[in-house]
């Protein structure tokens, strides 16, 4: 199963990796091996099985270097993984060879309160970040709908984006520094606890967003804002997924104020949460919710706002203005919102969760050709997203099983990303390419873009040993 | 003078030329070509004269993209060059041949207000987006020093930053996508009007700040924001520079309020700015001055923002706190930071303005250690910049002529660049490196990163036609 470039892991292998990270840090039982050869892409999206052959948990960066030295030099395939949050395959072990989980480096290592930083090892939890900068008063801004489980490692990798783009930013606005290890084992800064720097390349961002492919982050220095005073969340049922989609950008436009979030559920969705959660939400016979997240450090001010947005909700179709200003209704709310993709995978035997991203004014035609499409081609519709950065979670379901299902989702997702890309749109927002869209790069990239990714991944890692088969087709895949 | 790799400008290259572009679009008359082959690093900075052996006018992409083919086919290095404010003689043809002066690519092709996207062409003056801009109601959040002269090219190029980083970030972070030329005169766009992307690497933000080393940008897109309503600027005059740079990073930590600028210059500067601008300010004999920016929707937050700043201030040692709320003070007051370079080349014979950045925490050691190698080398100091960030312009000035001045500058460069790199800091916060600072990159940047430096300029430009001499020492210049 091994690409004839790269070499098999063998019982020699496993010896050498042992003594490079101890022996309790390497598995090679076959329930692990399957246990870490996968993310959260259901495995009956691939054609075949992709296992890795070995399972290693780095302590340290030394650990790490070592063991990239290592398979440099023996042309061994390393997979990085964070928890396994993922939705575009991207920890999927495609050629083999060793996996490396980055569970056991989940240290905190500081917050700098002069310089508002704090400094993580990628197996840290992002939730962990979130609440060990709340204690100081500070606010991290990354907020993936996976940040109680992924670590965020994985969401650098991905450049992850969540729930609060609209106004920080993704994954990669909070990075200020990555500690990486090249392919060769060598160990370097990219960056520092800098605002602002133009001294060369910033190749920490070209590493932020890379999927695992260019080298493996050991240590992440993340910029910390002042927390916000208050924090108050609408829901806003509207009548249709029109009327709700056309008011957003208005939001910002009419508004003039920048929400921290401004997330999109359509009915279907509402339903579904309801049914994981086995509980009741308001209006959920809307055709669409709305949630609008404002921030700021004045009570009245933030008062103000509300009544703003609230009276141009109303003016514009909506049916009620829910507000949620404690913490038990908010944590209800973003509960419902954030459960999505777990309950699409609760209760459909097929489906393809898709992260289309297009400019914000584009939207409606997105949504229109996603209901025409399913219409044509007989299956279901959940859409939710974040649609004050213009990304959308189009969920291409499937509610009974039929054999035909995967020519279904291919044939549909031809057109649609052709259309994605043809009103200025492309093929991920934030969940990344991976494993599960590379085949679609050139829909969106033309031939001098493609080739320049190739070029820059050769030059990170001229024997592609990091991640292969991700993002664009490897030549090591037997083509 | 050029060097063997690359093949000189002939009578028939200016005839190919001429072709390629039409005859008025060519230049190559001497006047022309020493005026083209320099920006505000003053010539006595260099060792010898660079002089481009022509200039190129282009007035659309098809023009850029039919020169670079044309020069890489013949192997003739290309300078791309905007309004010649820049700070490190990056649009300085090191190594000769065409310098492709961007004046007549001038247009503002589209104000987006849907997305909220500017779009222009590399040859608009900054001021320029942001007037547009201000006309609808937005903010075009670029602000540089010499934004009333830059082009926004130049900007994208150096990555610059100016007086709103603080709150905004670097002109990186204003930029959604750009339209590329690659060196063989490929056309390809780089990202979109999109609000994230992870949808391959980011090439979008490799390129800005690259000095112009790896394509040439032919249109830009840029985010704009609702324009804020309301703007106070704050003139704070501190006894001496150590408490004004102890109190400044309080303003975020304890005044709890991001600010859109935290300006800082020294008594020298204040009485530089008064010289130069024939005026009076405020506290001229004060020891530091900080200009403190403040923007709100609301009037009355404002006010309180306003006034709890004030308090602080006055609580931690300030001489007084004057509010320019009205467009003539707030003009006489910026105005006086931003001429503050054009001051120290109006007035002193021999000098060199510096660009470190620091951790914010690092900044008060970084002032004194700056004073001590001035005392030390006997020459004299200026220091003003965006403290806010961690961004000081340091300069070293000679107020006599004398002859041993550059040897000088080495030696104290010397000392200082180790200094600030041991406090994790680095060469350039946003004026970059390019030919001035290209020596000292192995002070702050390892082997393994120079190494990927070359491989990812090689990756994009394969015959070194884009800028020579640049960032990195180039393999053309006769080591």
């Amino acid at each position: 199963m091994t690409p004839a470039k790269y070499s098999p892991v063998t019982e020699r292998t496993v010896l050498d990796l042992a003594a490079l990270v101890g022996k309790s840090n390497v598995a090679v039982d076959m329930e692990k091996r399957i246990a870490y050869s996968y993310d959260e892409v259901p495995r009956f999206s691939w054609d075949r099985e992709y296992i890795a052959e070995a399972v290693v948990f780095p302590e340290t960066t030394e650990h790490v270097s070592a063991v990239l030295e290592y398979a440099n030099r023996n042309r061994i395939p390393v997979t990085p993984r964070g928890a396994g949050t993922g939705l575009s395959g991207g920890a999927v072990p495609f050629a083999g060879g060793i996996v490396l989980s980055f569970e056991k480096m989940r240290r905190i290592l500081e917050l700098d309160k002069k310089n508002l930083t704090i400094t993580v090892e990628p197996g840290v939890v992002t939730a962990e970040i979130t609440k060990t900068a709340r204690q100081e008063g500070l606010l991290y801004a990354g907020d993936p709908c996976s940040g109680d489980a992924s670590f965020v490692g994985g969401n650098v990798a991905e450049n992850a984006g969540g729930n609060k783009v609209v106004k920080y930013g993704t994954t990669g606005n909070s990075v200020l520094a990555l500690e990486a290890v090249l392919p060769d084992g060598t160990v370097t800064w990219f960056g520092g606890k800098r605002r602002k720097d133009a001294t060369g390349y910033d190749f920490a961002h070209l590493i932020v967003g890379s999927e695992g492919t260019l080298a493996v982050v050991t240590k992440i220095i993340l910029k910390l804002l002042p927390l916000p005073g208050k924090v108050v969340d609408l829901l806003v049922p509207f009548p249709d997924v029109a009327s709700a989609i056309d008011f957003a950008p208005r939001i910002q436009s009419e508004g003039k104020v920048i929400p921290s979030s401004i997330e999109f559920m359509d009915g279907k969705s509402i339903r579904l949460a309801e049914r994981f959660l086995n509980t009741v939400l308001p209006y959920d016979d809307a055709g669409a919710h709305l949630v609008i997240q404002l921030e700021g450090n004045d009570p009245n001010v933030l008062a103000d706002d509300m009544e703003r947005i609230g009276d141009l909700c109303l003016a514009s179709g909506a049916l009620e203005v829910f507000v949620a200003d404690n913490k038990t209704t908010s944590d209800k709310l973003w509960k419902a919102r954030k459960c999505l993709a777990e309950a699409i995978m609760a209760f459909y035997p097929k489906y393809s969760l898709e992260d289309l991203v297009v400019p914000t004014s584009e939207i409606p035609k997105l949504m229109a050709e996603t209901t025409r499409l399913c219409g044509k081609y007989g299956i279901e519709e959940a859409n939710f997203g974040h649609v004050g950065d213009g990304n959308m979670h189009v969920n291409l379901l499937f509610p009974e099983e039929r054999p035909d299902w995967h020519d279904i989702i291919d044939a549909l997702l031809d057109e649609l990303y052709d259309f994605t890309a043809s009103i200025g749109g492309t093929l991920s927002g934030e969940h990344g390419i991976g494993l599960k869209r590379q085949k679609y790069m050139c829909r969106v990239m033309d031939g001098a873009q493609m080739e320049l990714i190739r070029r820059v991944k050769l030059a990170f890692d001229p024997n592609e040993i990091l991640n292969p088969g991700k993002m664009i087709s490897c030549p090591g895949r037997g083509e």
